[in-house]
């Protein structure tokens, strides 16, 4: 399946809301059902969002692209890393910071767990939410690493795939299965131990 | 919470079942409730494995003990780690053995998925889980990574814990993210060149 985001070339006639209206609808309605443990049916966001079904269905493909949309609101592209200067710090820093959060608020850590469980439930929205936002984000930090893998820096046999999987899954086994967050320091102290190690490994003679 | 398992001293009566017997139904209920995707309450409990109320709480200081112990089922402790040989190959072995499973149908992928499920969706039921389980588990390994550092083979800066934490992560990673099971080549390959990198980073110099 490819997800795709909202439609964004519909005509708008005389009198009806915009359709960037309309989407912003659609997608806080699910995504408060989300944040309020609800499962999100097409009948439930049709009767919070007072927006069409036919009107939901021309935007999104299936409802497991919506919500898998609605699940990251939030959560951002992370800025390109800089790889000119000291990588290790640029690399792990830009984990630390994603991760402990400059603003938790932003992406709240409820919505997290409930991610996860609903993703955990049904393989299809884990694969709609892996294509269409985890597989994207990873993009700025393998680009730097191959980068580093260019300049000498990493190892030239690395596989940049494994060594993302690597970095990130220390992060995910403190929430996943320590049930920890990064607002707490041993956590934090665990993850930046971890890179520092990972790193070590990554590194050119 | 402290989480324990079955009261194993109860006296038994004569034509009452032996509490072996008692206990395995009890947990066999849960567990096919659990497999079923049915919430396991303790009515549903109950009603399925015939046993009384009241024995069921005998057996069990609270509904979210007995579920940790019921969907750890088919997971066993991991066998000593020799340490006197090759030590990269005894822990990372262990890893890769663990995970792609020689038998995976003694714990069923579903099976994983649903008690990640459900931990996301209940704190307690994550806290028993690590607690009375996953943190057991844990230590044959972490005990071949002190074994390492004082034999001279690994680091004697390391964090331990993280290092777990590291290792285990990418296993995480593959299904919890990318919802790709260790029987999938790419997977398998992606982890063990992610464990090479990590033991690189772990060795001393």
């Amino acid at each position: 399946m490819t997800v795709t985001g909202p439609d964004a070339s519909g005509t708008r006639g005389p009198g009806r809301p915009r359709n960037d209206d309309i989407d912003a609808q659609i997608l806080a309605a699910t995504l408060e059902l989300v944040d309020e443990n609800e499962t999100p049916t097409v009948t439930r966001i049709v009767e919070r969002s007072g927006v069409s079904r036919a009107a939901l269905y021309r935007r999104w493909p299936s409802i497991t692209a919506l919500v898998a949309t609605a699940v990251d609101t939030g959560r951002g592209m992370p800025a390109p890393i800089p790889t000119d200067g000291d990588l290790r710090e640029a690399v792990l820093g830009s984990f630390l910071e994603a991760e402990a959060g400059a603003e938790p608020a932003a992406y709240p850590e409820e919505r997290f767990r409930r991610r996860i469980s609903m993703a955990m439930a049904d393989r299809e929205l884990q694969k709609a939410y892996w294509d269409s936002h985890v597989s994207r984000r990873r993009v700025p930090i393998e680009d730097a690493l191959r980068a580093g893998i260019e300049r000498g820096v990493l190892r030239d046999d690395l596989d940049v795939e494994a060594c993302f999987d690597l970095l990130a899954g220390v992060f995910y086994y403190q929430t996943v299965v320590r049930g920890a967050t990064l607002a707490e320091a041993d956590a934090y102290a665990r993850c930046a131990a971890a890179l520092d190690v990972a790193w070590r490994g990554m590194c050119a003679d």
